[in-house]
């Protein structure tokens, strides 16, 4: 590492400048974003990119998952590819910064790498994950490029196969593309991806820098609660089988065994669909949309067998049957240490104070652990709003936060 | 009374026949139908039972409310007018039964009194109610034509303003039309009913024909519990305000309290509504769908206070705000006794089984309750079943309904 490369630094106009544009894109009266995966806007978001790499002199790539990249190349046409990058879908009205801020940053490293002539031993490429939120299925993109892509998790996908197919069809993909999409192990150097924490403990703590030592991992359900149709005049209380009892009751419980039993874990229920949904008449159905995280495999076991336990049991209390269909899952990721100690050394370089921390939401470097060596870095969200238009990060820190990115990809582009 | 008139029975084949017809429109694949008010089904049906009352060589007659009718005139045009009637809207995947049976009995009624050539003392009137269930307002074409309906009933309908406009549009009505629909009370004879039970009684006990002697009342409101999105993995479940455990939490005391506490009314929570409703998102806001019946309106506004007072408390200890939307009520009506007199006699003629029972179900006759002598009569509903595609009554109970409420119109229209 030469005293030069240290001393280089990201352009934050140009970055601010980018980054103000694409939050524009789906943008909501309440300053956050709405651009679940393959939406209108999310379309948008896609093609501003494309034209963004390409009228600044960037080779564009896109493969059969409708990954979206830029590419700076090295002299040397078979060195391995350091990917840089994130996501630009997000959650239902959702904020400006997750997903995006990766993105900009990555393309912003490979501009100042291009500009300063600077020759790294690795092909650079900045890139855009297709749906890593999970409307449709979770880590879509990058699950296809690691070749983890099942045809099961397109068939059964979170969001519904129908969805998933609307959405594919919108951009120019299907099934085949998105099973082509598999790189091979020896073409890559590693991935890296800068992020907003979406939690509090940066703040909290007054740290610039969170390195990520694992992603937590996510387990997803449909809890189907079956009962029976009824009049909700004529029926007594006592003849009902309200299908709504044990969606509630479950959720209620869930919440409480966790906080007891597994401190390291969270749960979600996200979403009940009530069927068939009326003032008048006993709920029938309840689908419940359960999701669960934890940081280690053995936690992931127990806490699955206890949520489908109580649920089978808080449903056989009120009388109605229970249907459960396994989604998908994502399992806890290790974070590369080599990869690790090169963000330290950024940002000690960069005079930023740093914490290790794991990360409790999922991120498409999980998908990659397995093949290269991965590494995260967070920046600090304001009072640790995330997935929500509250979602904020002070500029200056998502300039730190490209800075330890640039400096981690020449310390590693450059070994 | 005449024994001539006393020998009278409805024309069982051809009221089946004109029943089955009516079933397939809007008919689900599992036996059921789907007509909510003014969707493409429920106007397929208003059209189709249009042509079939001038068929039959009636005059037809539509209201401001959209309210159907045939009419069959008495001599002395100054004559009030007896309705017989229900309605032909259902709720979402609902039964062939309710409502429906009770327009075509009404028509088989008119049927019979004409071709046997009996000249009755009041004009006759077979009519179809408009949005009866509540998909739209509840009661609405009742309540139009007995003059109860107000701006406010149509300004925040607890199905939505939206949807309302757009049903109305769609039938050709509007706010001004509905609120001109008003009938004056020395035009009214008064108004009978036949409905299906929708409960076990009668069939429990072996009994032929209820007939009833209250029908409960129903409020409704629109409760909104109110917490934050968050990111449903980085968020530790100490921190977040997540709706769903308020309206779950409310669901389930709701319960336990109207069943402790409240024997002679019940409790619904329909549908919950979940924003933004993701997997991977904490849920920031439940919409809960409540209706809640009781006989007695002392009662009622003892339930009313303790289910308000329930969901702040539940909303309170999740750390939620609540916000409440009243969607309106409708008053518990008592039965007129000449009414309740004449079902008797007819039962006896008939050598039918009767008995008294309260509606827990709402019906339009509640609505000209305060207006006209009103009466209604209910059939065995197998299992109890309604509001689902499950909904069944034999037709043998079917035929004496009818011929029960062609017995009491003969008796009060000749009196």
């Amino acid at each position: 590492m030469t005293q030069a490369f240290s001393s280089l630094r990201i352009n934050a106009d140009r970055m601010l400048d980018s980054f103000n544009q694409l939050a524009l894109i789906g943008g909501t009266a309440d300053s956050g974003v709405d651009r679940p995966s393959f939406s209108e806007a999310h379309l948008a978001a896609r093609a501003w990119l494309r034209r963004h790499i390409e009228a600044n002199g960037f080779e564009f790539r896109t493969d059969g998952a409708g990954n979206h990249s830029a590419i700076l190349s090295c002299d040397d046409s078979s060195a391995p590819t350091l990917i840089l990058g994130s996501h630009l879908d997000s959650v239902p009205n959702g904020g400006r910064f997750d997903g995006a801020l990766g993105v900009m940053a990555a393309l912003e490293v490979l501009k100042t790498v291009r500009e300063n002539g600077i020759k790294l031993k690795v092909q650079l490429e900045a890139m855009d994950f297709t749906d890593e939120e999970g409307t449709l299925v979770g880590l879509l993109g990058s699950a296809a490029l690691a070749g983890h892509l099942s045809k099961e998790n397109l068939e059964k996908p979170r969001g519904g196969r129908e969805r998933l197919l609307e959405g594919m069809a919108r951009a120019g993909l299907s099934d085949v593309s998105m099973l082509s999409a598999a790189r091979k192990r020896e073409t890559l150097a590693g991935y890296l991806e800068l992020h907003i924490e979406q939690g509090k403990r940066l703040e909290r703590s007054g740290t610039d820098i969170g390195i990520v030592t694992a992603i937590v991992g996510i387990w997803s359900y449909k809890l189907s609660f079956i009962g029976k149709a009824d009049h909700a005049g004529s029926t007594t209380m006592e003849d009902r089988r309200d299908a709504s009892l044990g969606a509630s009751a479950f959720a209620l419980a869930a919440r409480e065994m966790v906080m007891r039993d597994f401190p390291n874990s969270v749960v979600n229920v996200g979403k009940m669909d009530f069927v068939p949904g009326a003032f008048n008449i006993v709920p029938a159905q309840v689908d419940a949309a359960l999701e669960f995280r934890s940081p280690d495999d053995e936690e992931f076991k127990r806490l699955d067998k206890a949520l489908l336990e109580l649920a089978r049991s808080e449903a056989a209390r009120f009388g109605l049957e229970l249907q459960t269909e396994f989604l998908g899952k994502h399992l806890p990721s290790l974070m590369d240490a080599d990869v690790r100690g090169a963000f330290v050394d950024s940002c000690d370089v960069l005079g930023l104070s740093h914490m290790p921390l794991p990360s409790g939401a999922g991120h498409d470097g999980q998908s990659l652990a397995d093949l290269c060596p991965v590494g995260m870095i967070f920046v600090p969200s304001v009072d640790g709003a995330s997935h929500s238009p509250r979602e904020f990060t002070k500029w200056e820190d998502c300039v730190n936060g490209a800075n330890v990115l640039l400096q981690a990809a020449l310390r590693l582009g450059n070994g």
